[in-house]
């Protein structure tokens, strides 16, 4: 597996901060938002005295609250079909493996979030990109672009709707046309669900598990992580409608026994009794979002679209090579104002996104999970690195 | 993959549950002593109010801590070469994802932990099993065994020790015969080591990670589930000194984010200071271990060696097929007693437990996970059980 361009970077951010500079970190999607006091609270008065195995499939009591969040979306899931797992990263591990036989081919719009590639190299299958651009706003290519790429060993289409990174939202027709190909080939949806809290401005939104006639072909990843800032707790879960794919998945389940147990307790305690809170957190996001679209935008030679979902923006920057303009912020650039380290920003080069080798050169994913006092902070000190770095050439 | 035994036997157990039988859980290996109450209160004072994704690698100071409790068994780890997992369960399939490519394989003796057997078709690599036998008190086969399968194809040794399912332990000498063979080959040397601490009767023990010359070639599977009693909270580790397979592993654990956050409070703080609950839990083990094994070999035609360590024993069983007498139990043995729905019990068939198609067939594997009141009615209940099968047919 190759190093990302994120991760490279991560060596160049860890010595800056042992320098003492101030890091303002756009490159992440770790919220500084709280985690719900009433879910921690459920921590704070645990009664257990053994700390034992769940079930495999994880909780019955954990999977029923689920069920009732999806309700309150239209979405009809039974307890029976989710699957708990340890973040939506093995959701999506075990979906892969379930799924994809070495060789297997997945159409993958891109860009997209750089783990897809990570899990598909680990299980041998083939991602096959479909190219979104940041012109079109990062809409779903048109369903020819699809059809040219499906070959009989296509096995699957996986999206991310909200789109980490790009803040695209696919419209109800798009998933319909997807609806279509994926019935026409019978592949399986994989779909990526975990931001769908955060949709703005009243768009429209259908999730792949509302989707007619495709029932055994979906997969939904989901996860509680961003819903309710609780990252680390590591819960996510697989749901289909489809039992002989849950069979296979379960197997894999079972044979790492349980998914956590501690985390069960807190995403249980976060589904009900949240609506205020989910709301607040959701007003915040909208205000982040319109500020940093606005700053950069007004950043000379900056471009990003105004993103309808998600915490993340791609950004088009007036530089030829984003990797080495965001190397070179971290080792390099300082703004010296009230931090006596100095201060700079972190951002993801957005070719790591890309599976297409050559693409995002001169974008980067910007990800607003800081406070509005730091966000201004940031397109400050980014707008003083341009300018310096462009002078500088 | 195929249904284990053991799986195909749960149903059958949620029936007979379901229609108010109490049934003995002889079958797993879920403890029933409590969580160190140290480190459940270190939950109950949480003060963090957003529960953020901690480092891929797990927290520095709770692979400190765990470095802390490596010295005290005379084995020198440093931090860095500890890579936190959700659970041994990821510590060996990463380990398994980062070692065998497809095709490969991995010599294992058996009867072994069936899970190995799982993780290793879920990868795509082959079991060559090592037969060790009830009769030889499931020492390590001569190392002539292992040789014999070693074939270009061969990356990696997989012992368990102390071993889980048979109870053994492998001297001193024996870990040097397979260091000469690790050596010699080139092969990696995968030990599980996660019942370290139940070891019972002074026996000698020498942990792969004090192996010399082998330094690269080791990789020990870990976790504190069974140390402090606490598998739900699922925290694992792979612990190994080369530095470059940890970078492998690290792409994947970069890929799955991060590590159970919660878990690793509870770990961290379950590691010192939890002296005197260790000696506590250590002897009652022994106690049950006692109990167990001489109440087993009075029940006439059962036979059973004195396990060395962990929390298991092989029994031999007077039947043709353990698979259909554990069925049997749960469908239709009861016995009435104290319960108004009946009492039986629940074992794990052995045939599970061993790669070669027929092994195992009059074998049970037995954990001794419940107090001894529990244990005397569960050996009742057996030999019980076992009158009525054989008077049966």
């Amino acid at each position: 597996m190759p190093s990302s361009p994120i991760r490279k970077l991560a060596p160049y951010a860890t010595a800056a901060e042992d320098r003492g500079v101030k890091i303002y970190h756009l490159n992440i999607g770790q919220p500084d938002i709280p985690t719900p006091k009433k879910a921690i609270d459920a921590l704070r008065k645990i009664t257990r005295t053994t700390l034992e195995y769940s079930p495999s499939q994880g909780y019955l009591s954990v999977r029923q609250a689920f069920s009732r969040y999806y309700s309150r979306y239209g979405i009809d899931v039974d307890p029976e079909e989710i699957i708990i797992t340890a973040g939506g990263s093995f959701a999506l591990l075990f979906s892969f493996m379930s799924c994809l036989d070495p060789g297997d081919e997945i159409i993958v719009p891109e860009p997209s979030y750089a783990n897809y590639f990570s899990f598909a190299k680990s299980v041998g299958a083939v991602v096959r990109p479909v190219t979104s651009t940041i012109e079109d706003g990062f809409a779903l290519p048109p369903v020819e672009e699809f059809k040219k790429l499906v070959t009989p060993r296509t096995k699957a289409i996986l999206i991310c709707n909200p789109n980490n990174p790009t803040g695209g939202l696919y419209s109800p027709e798009e998933m319909e046309r997807l609806r279509d190909i994926v019935l026409k080939h019978d592949l399986f949806l994989l779909s990526d669900e975990v931001y769908r809290e955060f949709i703005y401005d009243g768009a429209p939104y259908r999730s792949a598990l509302s989707l007619k006639g495709v029932e055994d072909n979906v997969i939904v990843i989901d996860s509680v992580s961003k819903r309710y800032s609780e990252c680390g707790i590591r819960i996510g879960m697989m749901v289909t409608r489809n039992p002989v794919l849950r069979a296979v998945m379960m197997k894999f389940c079972q044979a790492r026994l349980s998914p956590p147990l501690l985390g069960q307790i807190v995403a249980e305690n976060s589904v009900d009794g949240t609506e205020e809170y989910q709301k607040e957190v959701y007003e915040e996001y909208v205000s982040r979002r319109n500020f940093l679209v606005e700053g950069l935008n007004k950043i000379p030679g900056v471009f990003t679209n105004l993103p309808r979902g998600a915490f993340y923006t791609i950004a088009r920057l007036p530089v030829d090579d984003t990797e080495d303009f965001c190397k070179w912020c971290l080792t390099d650039f300082r703004y010296t104002g009230v931090f006596p380290g100095g201060e700079t920003v972190m951002m993801a080069p957005a070719s790591g996104f890309y599976a297409t080798p050559g693409l995002g050169r001169n974008e980067v994913r910007i990800a607003y999970v800081l406070n509005k006092e730091d966000l201004a902070r940031a397109l400050d000190v980014l707008e003083r690195a341009l300018g310096q770095y462009l002078a500088r050439k």
